[in-house]
């Protein structure tokens, strides 16, 4: 007889498991229970589906040769029995069983395990609002989620509120082309608060402005209002009322770990199931991976929850080789998550800067605005790279990412020196590919690892946009040197009374005009001017000078 | 009075070095020497002003805020003096002077130096065939170059002749919209000859078939042909003649050495300046770097000869570091090259395998063709991904790209892990950004990774495609397998007598018909299906059965 392995869940963590045990193990009798009657499919994609840019639910379910992944597929294919529509009630460490439940037929019984995998994955969270049942309130979750939603665009729905600003809220921003009103409600004072850096988080929350979406910030729903059964809006905690036709609650996910908790289990400090670096549990015959574990972080060596499908398929194989005699381990996360906003691309790897203080590192950060591809080629996009490293160490910590360009792909190049404790001069010495339709010559990150070592060594002196804010916001008096050209200022004029107007090219030969005394703080439009204006003027003996980090790209606040 | 920087070269390597020194000390003084009147140009823009991307040549000469960088911009943004149409003619080490010439008033005079910099750059190799100086026959390194091989496409040339199949032949096949015919010869037996591996070579001369450009191989132009002085034509060392009135010689660049040369200076064993990890030459006072000097490849150790743009920009950074009283060093590069041959993308980083082979290591490669985004999202597009690494440290020693996918960041993903001595372990585990717009859940690097681990650990045999042809054109018997699906195999059918079909879902109940005691070989699509049937026939027992590396989207032979 076969290793007989039990695995609960069919989604992502479940199929992967049983195809590399299946791959190791010709004998082996594997078994997926699965509460709901799909299995392996794309769930990131429903968003999508929504949007319209896949237009039948099906393509989630299928493989790219359009099989859909059913019971016979599986049996066909990885010779794996589905159990669907099957929920696992209880786990019997020590008769090693599992108490199942046909949610059909109603029948109850147990199946026999050598190995057990708990791959439940998550839940979204429900908050108890009053409301929150009525005909129009929606989650996104599963697929059959999507198709609701999308269902109720198709009967008319147009007035959208979006509760939660997280992954999920972002991603269905873009999703309803065609609606009259998109409204975001954010219990948190940022967008993405738990990722992004707040000046990235405003500069997400002004693109979304741009884009007709009404983002609600610091916030919470009191009550959901409804008529008829129907929802038609919602109240906020300070009492105002937003209308709508289709709400869909995103604050969140939680882990599945019901079962695991019953069965003595030991859970994490983050209230996701604990595994070793083997993905085991406490009990050596039971492994857990997916959505419904906690990770490693490996920059702070800490249990963080970060739930993702890309994740999920590395444990299915650490766990698929485990259990079949093999012994692989599986590091740990880099946090690394990205996203699409509309035609944003946005996203985050690593620490963000605020991240980096708590944990006690003195961070440096550059923030560099580049265009994806040379500035000449056609469909050269900007976007903005802020990139974070430790200044005692020069070791990189995370980069963010926001914009219409390519920047997605910067932040795998800095998830992988993350994995390797790369420094900023790693970094800057990268041999990355070039050519005009690919990058610029000096790509984003490494301008942005040499604007961090110019700041370390002393040679560029930035100030955030948050503090010339507060600054410009004072009464204090300074000078905001402006850089830029006549025809980029009339179009782009920056509004302040201490603001002065140089060119850069006139700058040498018009010092006089500046006054040495005062504090400068130089502006252009990506801060490579600015900088290059830091250095002129501190070339010629002015002490307070320094250049507004990512300058007018990247900065969030009013200018006019 | 301030440390006298002289710069020979004014492309790419003096520019960057110009500017970093003034950011530096800001009283230096910094002279530029160039024979041209164009700076800081975008020389690799070229092949697309002349495609028609990029409608002005103006374009490569300004910045991205439209301004031209000539004598006066240096002037005033960088207090960078410089001399055009000025040819250094000696380097005076005794003395500290430069000798150089006006060329259009014929003056020859000195200029003093403390430091001086070396960036003459290289030139394109001229070799001496009947006829090459015919109207007609052109060479492209420079944007008067272009200009001149634009402008006979728009007097009416249609018989475009490139002679040199490297990189420069390669960006040009996709820069004549509107030929009536495109021929490209080559002396070597393969089209990018120096850079990727046989199959991949080949993959690229298959798809330029497809683009309607011939593609002759192995042959050596014996003459160029011409009629009143404008050529007609061009006749290969084989006899045969092509018609062509416009030839572009392409067949590499040599390194501008003669002044350094003269001056004593050492050369390297690829022919180009030899300079320490400072980029100092000899001696200590003369620094040099972009297209005229040698780098270290960080791999094997050894002087290479790799010019491009991107590394002249990092070089210059270190120079004007060093040249200032700095201490930076240069540590090597990857050989990392990209390019875009009508609409595929193409590249290599690393070593490739017959380079890894010769260099003493026993490389394990994965051919991994993928989709560049989920497959299920609008614009998902295949690329090939050819992965490398070293059978006993496990260590990643190289990869290439192919396709019209996005595959040239995940080469940039594969330089930073080589930057970092990764292994294929480091690659499975790597935290890459994932969600369907930009990848797949398990992203081409991290599937290739694990191919590479399945193959060292036993799980995986596959054949390549050379091996698996040089099969079939023997007489010997086996089985090749095609695991396909009715429908799959109707469209593109793989014909020889030695084929079965069996459906991969269909395989574990019709193992009966499979003949245990011949060799195997499974194909399918992209190498997943077919890696599959061999565990399915090894797990039933069969001993020789090997799965066809990348399968059939990377199969570069007939195929019926």
């Amino acid at each position: 007889m076969g290793n007989k392995i039990v695995i609960i869940g069919g989604a992502a963590l479940g199929p992967k498991t049983a195809a590399r045990v299946r791959r190791r193990d010709p004998d082996a009798e594997i078994t997926i229970i699965e509460r709901n009657d799909v299995y392996s499919y794309a769930s990131c994609g429903t968003p999508f589906y929504i949007e319209g840019l896949i237009q039948d639910h099906k393509t989630l379910l299928r493989n790219n040769l359009g099989q859909i992944r059913d019971e016979t597929f599986f049996k066909s294919q990885k010779d794996v029995k589905i159990y669907g529509r099957t929920e696992a009630i209880k786990i019997n460490r020590a008769w090693r069983t599992v108490t199942v439940k046909d949610l059909d037929k109603g029948w109850i019984y147990d199946i026999p395990y050598n190995k057990l995998v708990l791959g439940m994955g998550a839940s979204p969270v429900q908050p108890s609002i009053e409301g929150i049942n009525l005909k129009g309130v929606h989650r996104l979750h599963t697929i059959s989620d999507a198709i609701s939603i999308k269902n109720a665009v198709n009967d008319g729905a147009e007035k959208i509120v979006i509760v939660g600003a997280g992954l999920i809220g972002m991603e269905l921003c873009g999703a309803f082309p065609k609606a009259s009103s998109i409204t975001i409600i954010e219990m948190m004072n940022f967008v993405m608060p738990n990722l992004l850096d707040p000046e990235f988080s405003l500069l997400l929350q002004n693109y979304l402005k741009t884009k007709n979406i009404q983002v609600i910030l610091g916030t919470k729903v009191q009550k959901i209002l409804g008529k008829d059964g129907k929802v038609i809006g919602l109240e906020t905690s300070n009492g105002v009322s937003y209308p709508a036709d289709l709400i869909i609650i995103a604050v969140g996910v939680r882990p599945n770990t019901s079962l695991a908790t019953e069965a003595g289990l030991d859970i994490g400090v983050t209230k996701a199931i604990k595994v070793n670096e083997f993905m085991q549990t406490n009990d050596p015959d039971i492994y857990a991976g997916g959505d419904c574990v906690e990770n490693t972080h490996l920059l702070i060596n800490k249990k963080v929850y970060i739930p993702l499908g890309s994740t999920a398929n590395k444990h299915g194989r650490v766990i698929g080789d485990n259990i079949t005699g093999g012994s692989t381990k599986f590091p740990g996360i880099l946090g690394t998550t990205v996203f699409k906003v509309a035609e944003f691309n946005a996203g985050k790897t690593g620490l963000s800067e605020e991240e980096a203080k708590k944990e006690g590192f003195t961070p440096v950060s550059a923030i560099a605005p580049r265009t994806d591809i040379s500035d000449y080629y056609p469909g050269a996009k900007m976007f903005i790279l802020k990139l974070i490293a430790d200044k005692a160490s020069k070791k990189i910590l995370g980069a963010q990412v926001i914009g219409a360009g390519e920047g997605i792909k910067r932040l795998d190049v800095i998830a992988t020196i993350l994995s390797c404790s790369g420094t900023v001069d790693d970094v800057a010495n990268l041999d990355l590919g070039y050519a005009p339709p690919y990058s610029t010559a000096i790509d984003a990150v490494i301008h942005a690892a040499n604007i961090i070592r110019n700041k370390i060594e002393g040679l560029a002196n930035g100030i955030t946009a948050n503090e010339l804010w507060q600054k410009i916001q004072s009464m204090d008096d300074f000078i905001i040197l402006d850089v830029r050209t006549v025809s980029e200022i009339k179009n782009q004029p920056f509004i302040d009374n201490r603001l002065q107007h140089i060119p850069l090219e006139e700058l040498r030969y018009r010092l006089r005009e500046v006054n040495k005394n005062k504090e400068i703080f130089t502006i252009c439009k990506t801060s490579v001017r600015a900088y290059e204006a830091e250095r002129i003027l501190r070339g010629a003996g002015y002490n307070k000078v320094k250049f507004l980090d990512g300058s007018l790209t990247a900065w969030p606040y009013q200018i006019n």
